[in-house]
């Protein structure tokens, strides 16, 4: 039978960077998670390479993503940073994520790049404050102006997904990125106004690649917590 | 001689919207600019449906752009919001403005995210700030805060530019999104400490499709104005 690999090797499966000490507890709540799942969902295989807080800031890594963060995916010669960019890549090497049809392509190209720079960015913004001004005297004053800012993009979210299941027909990488955004909110009052987006988040957190994608992340987050505290 | 267009009626440009009463004063800072600026690039006609600030609260608008904002664009089916998915969208559908190798492509597609969901969310926050807290009591404290920011998203990106010329090989829709992102910079003081990006933005407002939708759009918001002022 003619081995399928040049020089016999395998070839090296994509290769995907996370923290290795997850701030999240292992709730997937960092930007790879979103990769993991697309990836899931196109039942690609990937290997995982984890980073730590110095680790994202090397030379080598920094090479790989400008601003010294993760996500970063490589595939051979490809190499890219930013979630977005990741999923969108994704689409369309494997084809499934993102719908065929021009019109509704172009609609979930458009609600993929708001998850991430219209809705996400309220979202860490106020994570952000909490990190490093929760002991600031105005901290009180400003969380009501950042989760109003939040809320307003909630309501226009819940307002354009109405009735329909996902964004843009069929299931696609716009509902996976607005998913992941949205999950940030679970360990917050500020999803609780709008039913209509708890169960959009529900309906992607029960598809079967996002628990196979949520599992195989705790797994690692366990193994790696266990091997630091040997 | 056969006519070309069904029924003899020419075919419609897309169009484009943006403000009618612009809070820039005619800088082109808003975010239809970019779109501008790339359909200028790419020497392609369009149509301009300038909305006020009701205008782009509208039932008509939000259809289009379920967060009440601009730019959108619309090309017979096909409807786009986000900046970053115009973009992305008259790329694909022209040519010339990213990179047909599929690592600079991809590269390119990076670059374009990080200005949309990295670098510019961190410099609107400066911005929105000003607009809502400026009569605030911590705003003389946190503004260094929000400056520190920037600055380390400048000095990464100063870093990741080098001695190139363009983001990833040949100019693409990833420096229009991240220099016009960097002009919203001009009236601070953020970008002094960073010649390589002075450079760059130079570089980019050097090309004779950025004079002529600038020219295009500071004689519209001209025109506006004196008939605002009649």
């Amino acid at each position: 039978m003619p081995n399928p690999h040049h020089n016999g090797t395998p070839p090296m499966p994509p290769t995907l960077t996370g923290f290795s000490h997850a701030p999240d507890r292992g709730r997937g709540l960092a930007r790879d998670f979103r990769v993991r799942w697309a990836l899931a969902e196109l039942g690609q295989p990937y290997a995982m390479r984890l980073l730590d807080f110095a680790g994202i800031k090397t030379p080598e890594h920094v090479a790989l993503h400008p601003f010294g963060q993760i996500p970063t995916y490589q595939d051979g010669d490809i190499a890219l940073f930013e979630s977005g960019a990741i999923l969108l890549h994704l689409a369309e090497r494997h084809g499934g994520l993102l719908p065929v049809e021009p019109a509704f392509r172009a609609r979930a190209i458009s609600w993929l790049f708001a998850a991430v720079a219209t809705v996400e960015p309220a979202i860490v913004e106020r994570e952000m404050t909490g990190h490093v001004e929760r002991d600031a005297p105005w901290y009180a004053e400003r969380l009501p102006l950042l989760d109003r800012r939040i809320d307003q993009r909630l309501i226009a979210l819940a307002a354009a997904l109405g009735a329909q299941g996902w964004l843009a027909g069929a299931f696609s990488i716009a509902d996976i990125a607005m998913i992941d955004a949205l999950r940030r909110l679970r360990s917050t009052p500020l999803l609780g106004d709008h039913p209509t987006l708890i169960a959009f988040v529900d309906r992607g957190e029960a598809r079967p690649a996002f628990r196979d994608a949520f599992d195989a992340q705790h797994r690692l987050f366990v193994t790696v917590s266990e091997a630091g505290a040997r």
